[in-house]
């Protein structure tokens, strides 16, 4: 991006600016408008022309952003702490791991003791349906509580870095790529996308994936077609969202009896596996029975019931039915053949896309540092100008 | 706090500046001079002051602050990182747990090895008596060593973070948030502080905090009475060093046979378990002998102990016989049918000071961070001040 | 360093700016010219200067320095994390000790997935013969792909924190340490340096640091002895090429058959304990073959041939063979009664050369950063000038 382009989207982000996201957390993209989506692409890019133009994004000396990540994850802490670090926040984990289904005071008091001098807290809860969400509800009314009866100085906004219902900042990444890949957020009117279940051989993956992306590409305009074996539906609500948003965006959301189906004529595809609807909901009524047997015996019966699903392969012969379609995917994907026997996706079709899929990765950081941003700072436009006419050099000579 | 307040703290602080923090570690509060506790109490407020005017207090735009946690730590460390952040100083935490009696030259070296460019070390150690405040010794002469010879350019200041004797980073906030509730610190003179042991059904809570709270407030003219049931008395030399700061401060220490006569007309109670003095020193044996088994059957024994006093609840019965007083916890509290089944407190005294125990927990950060600068800034009343002239704001916007 | 020193020293670094640092990786010390090591060294020194200086050396106001330990490492981590910092760069820990064998895609994605705004990758990757260094040019390729193909907007430079085959920065570390010692690199000419196998009562130890060693030394014109016992011979063509390196440069590159031989007349001595060969080499066959029952017999069996070797200890009558050696470890040292009942360095030894090891080991962090800077900074001189004149306090007041 050139200068002119800067100052080009800096206007552009002045219009957006009464979205109503300074002060807010950013959990649901269905609970944003449209304004506030493209207030957060827009920054992502803005952010990201500033840091590849070798200028100081640090809007913060001091002041932590707090991670909470429920499950394992390397990408994800990588973005928020990358995210973080652009801004001159210190990143800082907690690890919960253990305290799955911590509750009630101990998330009020936990949550006022991370946050004195906290700007962010990022969540990631996404094992077991009904919950990360709530967790994180439960979360943002503990801070806001506490910032109103004076013992946290500021209100620390929350980012969902993926529960169990959507995972924004995945979907806003898939979006800011579709967008340059298509060129521009409004050519993506009309463009088809198949959403797809496909088969891995391991179990328990979370929902939120493609709920994100069948909840937040209908509101551009764009066809999504959604696939999966009997047994593998999304969480209903979201599935009902996803057809109001596409028939008040001019777009479509449909369903597919298979991979093939929805591929045909597609322009973009993004197959990826995910766990039957209802293992996952005997799965959380077994961890919360403290049923250690069951949840094994659960495993084995889900993994099974997967293996009748092998042939949801994305290979070379189903890309041939698409208008050249780009591969989508949140990574780490299953290839088969190289990251296990059979996968996700054939050998030879990640490796054209792999590059490409590692740039999609790569908008996430700024996609993090965009939401910390609105959250933070009342007129964006104004503070982004600011930090390109002082010029700083993100590093000295 | 407004600007001439501000301004009239900073002239109370540069009266204060010989109290000899500077250079010094901060392991004992009785190791300090009375100006001492005040600057740091002081500097606290300023510092908090500050932060919630927008004003940048990063005085420093490099350094490490090592935190070296012997027990799992999830509020104080927050807090310690929290006051490093403040500062401009970057925290890492050492892993300890498994190296629990680790001395002798594996100290030395580490301890240097740690602080080649460190200028703070905080350390908590708390579970075996006789050991932590001993092992904070033997750090800061390795690297009071490291210094002298050349090792380490600057010289870390070591703060206990909480050992076996004292725990002052939550004295110091307990103090501050009863000047803050009664109108300054002079105000403390002849109010009445319950210092109670409570029932908790867990075993081996340190006893540094019954300790630290009678040592400190003794000093500022309190009225402290200690209650706990046989068996639970505190470290005999601390018992005496209370009695002693009592006639000299004008206020006085005395005991009581239970709960309900120690808060009979108290202004403060400050209700709290911890572990039988003698199983303490019973595990430390063990505990130096590998003794596994031994460690089981004490657990068993102190819980069984425990049982017995039940009756120490902190409930409304007995809030009703005070003064309508504060009520006190460092936190985690064991809240009776919240976080077990029978607690420190009962559920309906708790929530009513819910809130004001996390306001007490909040004014830790500040504490550790006003410690951290009277060791390491000569001059503070003046950096404070250049930091308010200078007027940059910690978030740009 | 005075000043004046610091300008004489930034000239002789201006000459030494083509040595092809700039933009590339730190892997082993036998790829870079002599130039480019007199320009670490150099740096290194220059970085100490300013830092003791009380001057600012923050070249960065963002970015990331990301490590990666395929083992347990505190001192490694403490100098790279105080390195990054002192640049003003954030380090970030990624724990990799589970994936041990991981490789290919899994290398590839991750290593850009970790990069997106990250300035420095460290890697620690010893433990097995013929996989540390392999490693190391995996990701190095990966994030070259992925700064090539648009996916990372700067390329991270790599710097080896020990892999199987060099130990670079502690090699300089030690270099710089004899350089003081005797008082400067060209005073090393003619210096008599014994490397000698040590007891150890534990097993497995690298190899890097003594081939790092003989490497490194040779080319400075040093008389390297080199002495172990029959079966701890390091990977044959390093030994090939510390020979090389001495004909080269005027020194010599010899074997003893004891220590005791090898100390005769000795200026500097490095007792340090290492794996048999080929021990290490079945542990890495037995490691890939998940072999865990024939893994315990190997180390009973090291164990049993190590024990053979007792006498290998560094003692005073050892050390009264010497001119008055300087005695060299890279920390910790098996001390005799001290840290085992028998070990690589008799107790009064090591005493008297304690702080010494210190000092050598306080180098370490400005070694580090000197790499990172002169991997990052096109025209580091320059740089480090412009610090000096602008003479911003890396502590306010």
């Amino acid at each position: 991006m050139k200068h002119e382009q800067i100052e080009e989207g800096l206007a552009r982000l002045k219009a957006l600016e009464a979205a109503g996201l300074f002060g807010s957390d950013f959990l649901l993209t269905w609970d944003k408008s449209e304004q506030a989506i493209r207030a957060v692409l827009l920054t992502a890019e803005l952010l990201q022309a500033l840091r590849e133009a070798g200028i100081s994004c640090r809007l913060f000396d001091s002041g932590l952003a707090v991670s909470i990540f429920r499950d394992k994850s390397t990408r994800t802490r990588f973005s928020f702490l990358s995210a973080a670090n652009l801004l001159g926040l210190a990143a800082q984990d907690l690890d919960e791991t253990k305290s799955q289904i911590a509750h009630g005071e101990t998330v009020r008091e936990t949550a006022n003791m991370l946050s004195f001098l906290t700007e962010i807290i990022g969540i990631r809860d996404d094992m077991y349906l009904g919950t990360g969400h709530a967790y994180m509800l439960e979360v943002a009314e503990a801070v806001r509580e506490g910032h109103r009866q004076g013992v946290l100085p500021q209100l620390p906004a929350l980012i969902n870095l993926q529960c169990d219902l959507d995972h924004p900042t995945q979907s806003l990444a898939d979006l800011m790529h579709l967008a340059r890949h298509f060129g521009g957020l409004d050519k993506l009117r009309g463009k088809r996308l198949a959403m797809s279940w496909a088969y891995s051989p391991s179990y328990g993956k979370p929902l939120s994936v493609p709920q994100g992306v069948i909840a937040l590409m209908t509101r551009f305009g764009l066809q999504v077609r959604l696939a999966h074996p009997e047994g593998y539906s999304l969480v209903p609500e979201i599935e009902r969202l996803a057809a109001e948003n596409a028939r008040a965006s001019g777009g479509s959301f449909s369903r597919a009896g298979s991979m093939a189906e929805a591929f045909e004529g597609a322009d973009a595809v993004y197959p990826k596996s995910w766990a039957p609807y209802a293992a996952m909901q005997r799965r959380t009524e077994l961890l919360r029975a403290g049923d250690a047997r069951g949840l094994q015996e659960l495993e084995k019966e889900a993994l099974e019931h997967n293996r009748r699903h092998e042939s949801w392969e994305c290979d070379e012969a189903l890309m041939a039915r698409t208008r050249g379609a780009l591969y989508l995917h949140c990574l780490p994907a299953d290839i088969s053949g190289v990251s296990c026997k059979r996968g996700e996706v054939a050998a030879s079709v990640f490796e054209r896309f792999r590059l490409a899929t590692y740039r999609e990765a790569g908008y996430k950081p700024y996609v993090i540092a965009a939401m910390m941003l609105l959250a933070k700072v009342e007129r964006p436009a104004e503070a982004l100008g600011a930090l390109l006419r002082r010029g700083e050099r993100r590093q000295r000579l």
